[in-house]
């Protein structure tokens, strides 16, 4: 996490949205969203943020981690392990009438509690997802750090091709990749995924002992997590020559991915841009066997907003970073995924994804 | 994920649960306990138990991994991207009218969908815990899991130790061990401690570019992964000849460790145990530096129920798995943690750990 990240900036911009959201302080507790605002990576804290109000609380264990990580503009008061005693000791003070909460992640049961705690006078409100909304958009240094990830994983690529795939288990493949992947200094942003044949019709397939073959489709997914911030990628490889549909297929995915990547523009919404691919893939004859979405946001999270998909009702903005991942799964016989990293630019959008997309022979 | 877990036992166990909880069926979300109920290991799946129903639910993703993982007892209904709308078909055909929820799971926002889409008739009910209930007694299969993956993170504590520590960083000590750990078949049950010297004291620090010198002591704190069960296990090895402080400080923790080992019986409370430890430490003059709980359940998850602690109300039955971890950082100086896990057996409980807790000599 940056230093920037711990600066006063994103707790400046969450503050901003209070007003319009119906409430007068926000209790963020979801642990992604306090290390966004606060640069802590540890498992238990929790921020309250109201105007002039910047209040960052954990426990015992953490105290020191926090020290170094939380950074400045944030109070630090030492509790015990239970924080929200002093959190509403700072509601009272501070006199908060409305008190939002993250209701996307806070339990029926945590709310519960929070209701039998919670000072006279202070009502908790739903308050939506505020930082959320923050993340979508990421700053130069957030960028720098996705774009550091893609070009890590990149590599992993590059030397995991070099190796070949060919007489290797789908485990074995994913085992070593991920092993360079730690040599290089980055962690797996999620597990990776290696089918072949027809386990690539498996849109999330766990790779099992299954031998890759000559001759067949290989759909590798794989991304690295670095410095806080992850990537996502996804690339299909012949191991030789392959069948008729197997090529009809890839060309199709190949064609789709392009057009919606060429739809990727601010104000594009994401239901939009996810008709672009889908309605090719329906033209070419296989609708029915696109049944993800088109893509998601990345960052912090693996997934994050926005999302591209029919359900969508996102709307992109410069700075988002999106996946671009349009597939088509034949079951039994053959699966293709093309999947790219994107930044959302004024005009056209920065491919963070440097491999080829050409159907690439790996022996 | 054993083939007797997809069997239909936990489901009946979990159907005699529901009328002492007021409800009439239980809609599973929590993706562990969906994975416990049924054998499912993706990330999308759901589960409704009522008596004489046992429904499992996945999207277009999970069909094939459902077919194979999913044991014989449920419905496995083909359904869209949106499960829901199929649960409560389901409820109003059987004429649920409380179905309860996991209300430590569901978000606020999630049980407001519930609500909205909810047929008429069927109220929902906050249900508690009872499969995490059900999860902290072990069965036979579940045990000898855990006891594998106990076995094979001790050969990876071994290797380790053969390997040496000094010289190296603490970082270069957990990525070696990890990636011996996955050489073995297994993945990390969490992300391995290593904390050298001053860096002992902070309980949960993660492993940095600090060099390990001769002359102090390390904490180590492991755990693996294996068949979709946990194990966790801390020792705190000595680099040479550490300071009185730091010797004093191992006995007292080893000392207390073993006492309060000899605690965990069936019927003994998660706080009487925690007590015995927190008391010799206490006598012992270091009751300030003991600061989280004695130990916690692992199983399918490396933190589960049951909790020894200052705050447990829950009671140790046989067949609960509990790790049993006292602790003490004195701040800038060094710190000690002693870990086993155990097995809780009528009579004295049966340690998972195998290694040595006297103080070992690492080079």
């Amino acid at each position: 996490m940056s230093g920037t990240a711990a600066g006063g900036g994103r707790a400046d911009a969450l503050e901003s949205l209070l007003g319009d959201s119906g409430v007068d302080a926000l209790l963020v507790t979801e642990l992604t969203n306090v290390e966004y605002l606060t640069g802590f990576t540890g498992t238990n804290g929790l921020v309250l943020v109201a105007p002039g109000l910047r209040v960052f609380l954990t426990d015992f264990r953490y105290v020191e981690r926090a020290a170094e990580e939380v950074g400045e503009g944030w109070e630090r008061p030492e509790v015990g392990r239970e924080l929200l005693p002093h959190v509403f000791e700072r509601v009272a003070g501070n006199k908060i009438a409305k008190l939002g909460f993250e209701d996307a992640h806070v339990s029926v049961r945590q709310l519960e509690q929070l209701r039998e705690k919670a000072p006279e006078g202070a009502e908790l409100v739903a308050a939506g997802d505020l930082v959320e909304q923050l993340r979508m958009v990421k700053d130069d240094e957030e960028l720098k750090a996705i774009a550091a990830a893609a070009r890590l994983a990149d590599e992993v690529y590059e030397w995991a091709i070099a190796q070949g795939l060919i007489g290797k288990t789908e485990r074995a493949v994913a085992v070593a990749a991920e092993a360079r992947m730690r040599d290089l200094g980055a962690e797996p942003s999620f597990p990776s995924i290696v089918a072949g044949g027809p386990n690539g019709a498996l849109p999330h397939a766990e790779p099992g002992d299954r031998e890759i073959a000559a001759g067949e489709l290989v759909v590798f997914d794989m991304g690295a997590k670095l410095d806080g911030y992850c990537s996502d990628c996804t690339r299909t490889f012949a191991t030789g020559e392959v069948s008729d549909l197997a090529r009809e297929v890839y060309e199709l995915v190949r064609i789709a991915q392009q057009a919606a990547l060429e739809a990727v523009l601010p104000g594009a919404g994401g239901k939009a841009v996810d008709t672009v691919a889908r309605d090719l893939i329906a033209a070419g004859g296989h609708g029915e066997r696109f049944g993800h979405g088109l893509g998601h946001g990345v960052g912090i999270e693996i997934h994050e907003k926005p999302t591209l998909s029919v359900a969508s009702e996102d709307v992109l903005a410069a700075g988002n970073v999106v996946t671009v991942e349009p597939g088509i799964y034949v079951a039994g016989e053959v699966g293709v995924r093309i999947e790219d990293l994107v930044i959302v630019r004024d005009g056209a959008p920065e491919n963070l994804s440097s491999l080829s997309k050409e159907l690439t022979l790996v022996g």
